[in-house]
């Protein structure tokens, strides 16, 4: 049996466990190190109380005969998609997303490993660059036909000029961005959707920040931009949304307006994919959830946010100070740091042995994230003043 | 944008949805019909108290500062996977599994999925018929280059005369099988590693009713044939053995004796795309399920099997006595019955309209399935006491 050549494309490791290995590295060496990773996007607030109460009532009325469930619907619980419709979609107006054109699963990150199934390889894919490193791994797993890779720096405020870009089947979009923390407007949204239409492209819109957003003018949805819907899908979690990383549960709007060329129904072919090689999201995962999607839960996790953007504000004023250009971190929780002639791993050395702080090297991200560092913002708050004092000291 | 021509190759839907859209239909012309549903192995009992509490248990601590977790190890977590090793793998002979060859993931579905793009489209596989169809379906959707079906019918103990079987880099094989409920021997297993030996092939050993085997001279598990360990990746999970298929836990071996044709581990590449694109299985399925590894959880759910292993006698000796030819339900929790010179859909609808049951016609496991329906028997003791009644008297 011969390996999978699509292997081979890649790094050896996922970023994180690169950087994860070179921390433990240098723990080896310093046992005393004290390190604070800045590195993953792992939240770190405990849930509010009402949700964990929520899941684990959930839990544990699978002991009880009226309350066992056991296969649930494969799209996801019908109270849950109908939640996530009204409460995370209530823009004005745009596409109104429905609850049927919703798809609960278990997070984004493995939405976009069955996106490789359902589009196959004979795709070419537009990428960010930089870029969450899971659309192009993901894509040469899958061995696609081609990836073209889009700059998007602060000289083009993170938005190709899409005039000069070659067409692709699909264009893989974040906002707000992982890693750059950038956050695109309507305008550049506007522009987006008319390229994806003219070329007959789908977007694969992945909004997993968006409960990040804070400026009431910046779109949360794709689907606020206008015939989004006949060429967008797009993908969600409550991982970053209600610190639901460890509980796994997610979700992807496949609109029924969203078609091929030869007008079959790209949800079709959706959820005989998610009926054939996926199971449903956990149960107590989606019941546990249901209580997110209410006044107070909204609210409960929107001070969780408020923590975690504090924090953000705090490493990007000791930077700004330091003489950093910083980008991100007003409407996203990661920040987009622009390092004096260095190049990332270098600065991700340097950041390690002079502050025992783990960051992530701009290069993990893409070429174009050469000579940039980004950092998180999801520890604890005075986690997060400590990292703040290190920098400030150390640099 | 074009639709994947792999798309086309399937049936329209799921096989399960399929025989749920035609109970549906039913049920609009009979609106008074209680059906039963003996189709889709879907588990009724509730958890044992003690597993439902640690389940419990693991989401409220989510809401404490010290409980909270965010993502895990992507392996999963290692009291678990050492737990799945000691407590599941404890036989006599061949291979000994252990905790670091253990993948946790979200079950055997999600599994198989993932792993056809593991092994990519450049490859063939040899496929039982009849089969779970998540095997066929998968390989399609991958758009693998061949297929080759073998003949698993009572005429050949279910199991082809590897003889005159052609070659293959993957071979899915399923004991105890679904859908026919025949369990392999330690013969058949020797002769399955042989034949994967001679040729290289990956054997894809799925062991998902492992829990319900009582024959003690039966293998539970690949690893219990000598040598296994370097042909062979084993699927198992929670579903079936402890009622989580709502909860979705299951986990994938991979021993790092498992090697490609230039002598990389398939367990690297495997490592590489579970940390691409998965996430890790929930936490509170994780933690949950330690309580399950134990001496008193293992008692408690081999209740609960015992429960469904009954049903399935019940059901067996009615059909029998009925002249039925009926194969599994010994040590599996399927019955694969063969009908009277009948297709297996007119089949379907006769014990729909006559008993008001609901079957899985063996034809969607294959073209070997035609003239068999499958039944389970993971109904409510009282339900399935009911339908062994209907069997009674309609038949």
């Amino acid at each position: 049996m011969q390996r999978n050549h699509n292997f081979s494309k890649l790094s050896e490791r996922y970023l994180f466990l690169e950087t994860k290995r070179r921390a433990e590295l240098y723990l080896e060496k310093h046992s005393c190190a004290k390190l604070i990773s800045l590195s993953v996007g792992n939240t770190s607030e405990p849930l509010p109380q009402e949700i964990a109460k929520a899941l684990s009532k959930a839990a544990e009325q699978l002991g009880t005969l009226s309350g066992y469930i056991g296969y649930g619907p494969e799209q996801g619980i019908p109270p849950l998609r109908e939640a996530i419709a009204k409460m995370l979609y209530d823009h004005q107006g745009g596409y109104c997303v429905k609850g049927c054109d919703i798809f609960v699963s278990d997070g984004a990150k493995c939405d976009i490993g069955r996106l490789q199934l359902l589009f196959g390889s004979k795709v070419s894919a537009i990428i960010q660059n930089p870029g969450y490193p899971v659309y192009t791994d993901g894509s040469k797993l899958q061995g696609v036909d081609e990836i073209i890779s889009v700059a998007c720096i602060p000289e083009n405020q993170f938005c190709p000029d899409w005039n000069g870009v070659k067409r692709g089947d699909l264009i893989y979009w974040c906002s707000p961005n992982n890693p750059t923390g950038a956050v695109s407007t309507h305008k550049q949204l506007r522009q987006l959707v008319d390229f994806a239409k003219k070329n007959r492209s789908i977007i694969i819109f992945d909004a997993a920040y968006a409960g990040y957003i804070k400026d009431k003018s910046l779109p949360r949805t794709i689907y606020e931009i206008e015939g989004a819907e006949e060429v967008a899908l797009e993908l969600n979690s409550f991982s970053k949304l209600a610190g639901f990383t460890g509980v796994r549960l997610g979700w992807t709007v496949v609109p029924s307006t969203l078609k091929y060329d030869d007008g079959s129904l790209v949800r079709d072919d959706w959820l005989r994919l998610m009926t054939t090689v996926f199971n449903g999201a956990s149960n107590i995962a989606q019941l546990g959830a249901l209580s997110i999607l209410t006044e107070e839960g909204m609210q409960s996790i929107s001070r969780i946010i408020d923590i975690y953007m504090n924090n953000a504000k705090l490493i990007k004023e000791t930077l700004v100070q330091k003489g950093y250009e910083v980008y991100g971190g007003d409407n996203a929780p990661y920040l987009w740091v622009k390092l004096h002639q260095m190049s990332s791993w270098e600065a991700f050395d340097l950041f390690l042995e002079k502050a025992h702080l783990i960051t992530t090297p701009g290069i993990g991200f893409g070429q174009c994230g050469e000579g940039f560092l980004r950092l998180s913002a999801f520890n604890h708050k005075s986690t997060n003043e400590e990292a703040v004092l290190r920098l400030k000291r150390s640099f």
